[in-house]
């Protein structure tokens, strides 16, 4: 993953935000390649929802309708929705170190002589959970032990998480940060929403919160996309965009951030459909991510159990990465959640609109049910770039971004073998053709390994190069970046050759 | 322009955002319609700026490349910018209606007798600015007579702007929602960022602010993309995103939202050379407005005098448009600004950074000057929309939306004339086929005229009927919007007849 994080710097993808200014820890900056990357993805899924959608089970295309929503909206839409109350994770602060933790990554085991078997407990230590936590906790159990007259710790039996500890034994518990037992608080529920204000004062009346996903917009425009729009249920509202969650221990590079784009879309249906539509989108959502050039045998869907299904939720689906870093398990990279009516129904309820749908043909009034495919856009960009990463020895950089051709940000890169020679006067029309279909850059400068190089590194699958042959007989080569292998084509046919491997 | 908003929301352009919670002040949601029509612009915007760039003085393709950076940033990125410090406007707050004003936007007059010829001073009345004032003041000044023993009111000689008042006489008006004088504070500056803190604790360390302007950045990342990608000076950054201010009075549509999205670019060059590009920027976004299809009678350049400057900016001028809520007066579109080396010195400031080029030819380093075209994404929806609107009374409906081709929302309409007697088998495939080149729609219901009446007020350039016709002899009818005329086309010439005109 280190690999790919630095190459994605190094490149220009993926920037940490404010980095002259030390960072911001969760935010990061999507660079030249990035947005394009992104962009890319964006257009596609876009296209696949709204502008062109999926045919229907009946044979005909689905009616899915586009929308883009204010990040912040009236608090009261947030309430309604349930994420004032609900949206928060239990946190533990200690009161020596002032950090906070996630009461649910915190895991705790006491410490013990490796060679006294009485098992008297000295004392209780928390670490960070992941896999070096067994690690860290005997590094510090052996510090603590040093100062107890010495001895080496015995391997914990097992890691328990701090919220599963009696109170008794939480109030012992020496925080990952602490010197001294006993510094931890009780978990308490923290808030995941951006807080903030609109108009000049600071109240209860003017707080709100930026959105921590984009579908409740699609909730609170249900009743006007119905009443503007030629929509009939079953139909979907699409939308792309920002969401922000004040992450606690954002982590993963971009995977789990505090500003993120989502791209989600509420497909209304009568409840007696609505098993069908969310077999329907499961198949389909899979099908979208591999047709994104993403591997199979790394996507896997993973059905969610009883236990993790919200109360209103019959059903929920997760399409699943398997990301570096969680190999060899694997890591959400997008949820098809059948929601039943909670979310119209919740907003019915608060806001005295109705949102319900009639039925002309049937005479029927009802609330619809949903199902809501929601993917992460950011999360999108890293799975490219995930695929995309090859470590290939023999090129002139060992590393290369095999990314699909439609997604990438270059598609074309267009050289002068050297800078004179009447070579420039000879690649500068090509470029100025090939800029006008398709992206390209035009670069003269450094060895020709060089700008092979970068043009590998950055994804761009086609590289043009004007030689000394191309004065000769009006021929360049065509790199291909997969292969590595060079054709020559004529001047004429560049468009052609391009076309049919670009569309 | 009511009639205009109406429009926008009766079709599903832009609605006011969390309308079933009473909506929120500032804040709008673009339905179907107008978000297919934003990203149309978007699009437009980024492949002048960033996919295909111009052709500079020389007769090369300048560089020019994208970003997307966070909303969220470190909050001396804000502190650097100045916006901690100055981006504020002068308030008033009101201790008996705890109403808040805009300092500039609150005008007084003292009230008088219309026959009392000693002209004593009864009051002093504040009115919210505008075109209605002087009635406004009007009125509640003879209300206020009333109360004194009647009388009707001298009209106000000139309403003066409550900051240009004395300090005695400021402690005596009455303001616009008070029912007894002396009851407005003096003006107070609020700074117009959003305000929010990141991480589990609200503190001086925490707070940031959500960006009130795309720019900022672009300066971050100066560095990042110089080390990253091959552009040399002069080059370009381009971002389109939102930006988010406090604004104490939204008004006018979504002409001034406290949401909205921009479109930046920050092009950097030789301090020699600056006067140069900023004249070629202002010619270059003047045409690229007209390209869109503003009619050049209602778009004008308009320089800043000198007092009008920033301290640290040698010229600026706004591309300005005569909106319905102006006219005859024009309102800002695009500013096109000179800003010297002013942020990329005040950043190299706070951060130590280096935020310099070194010219590898001329062997000089130094910190590049910047000309800044920053456009409204949001203005440029609201500007497409009233060049769009159309008054003509002899259509099916008494509105149609002139928006141009490649912009509009959907660009071609499918009916079959009657949902019956085998139209709609013919139709479906024809839309089946449309849909994969073109955003189309399907629509089998209700009469025609008011088929078309929808497809006019949305702006759709191209309606394709199937009628008893087109089963006799495989021809259809393609509406052209904007005449109202209708031709017969064979069915096989359809896609030819459409790819002429929409490209």
């Amino acid at each position: 993953m280190d690999a790919i994080v630095a190459l994605a710097k190094r490149r220009g993808f993926v920037f940490p935000a404010s980095d002259i200014y030390g960072g911001i820890n969760g935010f990061w900056d999507y660079g030249p390649l990035g947005v394009a990357l992104k962009n890319n993805i964006r257009d596609s899924w876009w296209r696949a929802m709204v502008e062109c959608p999926p045919v229907g089970p009946d044979g005909e295309p689905l009616q899915i309708v586009g929308l883009d929503s204010s990040i912040i909206q009236n608090a009261r839409a947030w309430e309604a929705s349930g994420h004032v109350g609900g949206f928060s994770d239990p946190m533990v602060d200690c009161r020596e170190s002032k950090s906070r933790y996630r009461a649910d990554q915190l895991v705790c085991a006491p410490v013990q002589r490796e060679d006294d078997e009485s098992g008297e407990v000295l004392a209780w230590l928390a670490v960070a959970e992941g896999s070096e936590a067994p690690d860290d906790f005997r590094k510090r159990a052996d510090k603590l032990l040093k100062k107890k007259g010495g001895g080496r710790s015995a391997a914990p039996a097992e890691l328990v998480a701090f919220a599963d500890l009696p109170t008794e034994t939480r109030a012992q518990v020496m925080g990952p940060d602490a010197s001294e037992p006993g510094t931890l608080t009780e978990p308490r529920e923290f808030n995941l929403m951006f807080q903030t204000y609109v108009g000049a004062l600071a109240t209860e009346d003017t707080k709100t919160y930026l959105r921590p996903e984009t579908a409740q917009g699609i909730f609170l425009n249900f009743r006007n996309v119905l009443d503007t729009s030629r929509v009939k249920v079953p139909f979907g509202i699409a939308q792309v965009g920002k969401a922000f969650r004040n992450e606690v221990t954002p982590r993963n590079f971009i995977f789990r951030s505090r500003e993120f784009e989502q791209m989600e879309m509420e497909f209304f249906c009568h409840e007696s459909e609505a098993r069908q539509w969310y077999d329907f989108w499961k198949n389909e959502r899979l099908r979208w991510w591999e047709g994104l050039g993403v591997s199979s045998d790394r996507l896997r869907l993973r059905d969610h159990d009883e236990d993790e299904l919200a109360h209103y939720s019959s059903a929920c689906v997760d399409v699943e990465y398997q990301y570096p870093f969680t190999a060899p398990n694997y890591g959400e990279l997008e949820g098809i959640a059948h929601r039943g009516c909670h979310d119209l129904s919740a907003h019915t309820e608060h806001s005295n609109a109705k949102l319900e749908y009639f039925d002309p043909v049937k005479k029927e009034r009802f609330t619809p049910h949903v199902i809501e495919p929601a993917s992460g856009l950011t999360r999108a960009v890293l799975v490219v770039l995930c695929e995309a990463y090859t470590v290939d020895e023999t090129r002139p950089s060992n590393e290369l971004m095999k990314i699909p051709s439609r997604l990438a940000p270059i598609k074309v890169g267009v050289f002068p073998l050297v800078a004179k020679d009447g070579l420039p006067e000879l690649a500068r029309p090509i470029y100025e053709d090939l800029r006008q279909r398709w992206t390209a850059q035009y670069d003269a400068k450094q060895a020709i390994g060089k700008r092979y190089a970068r043009m590998d590194e950055a994804g761009t699958p086609y590289c043009v190069t004007v030689d000394g042959d191309t004065k000769a007989d009006g021929t360049v080569t065509i790199r291909d970046r997969d292969t590595g292998a060079q054709e020559r084509v004529g001047s004429d046919r560049i468009v052609e050759y391009l076309t049919e491997r670009l569309g």
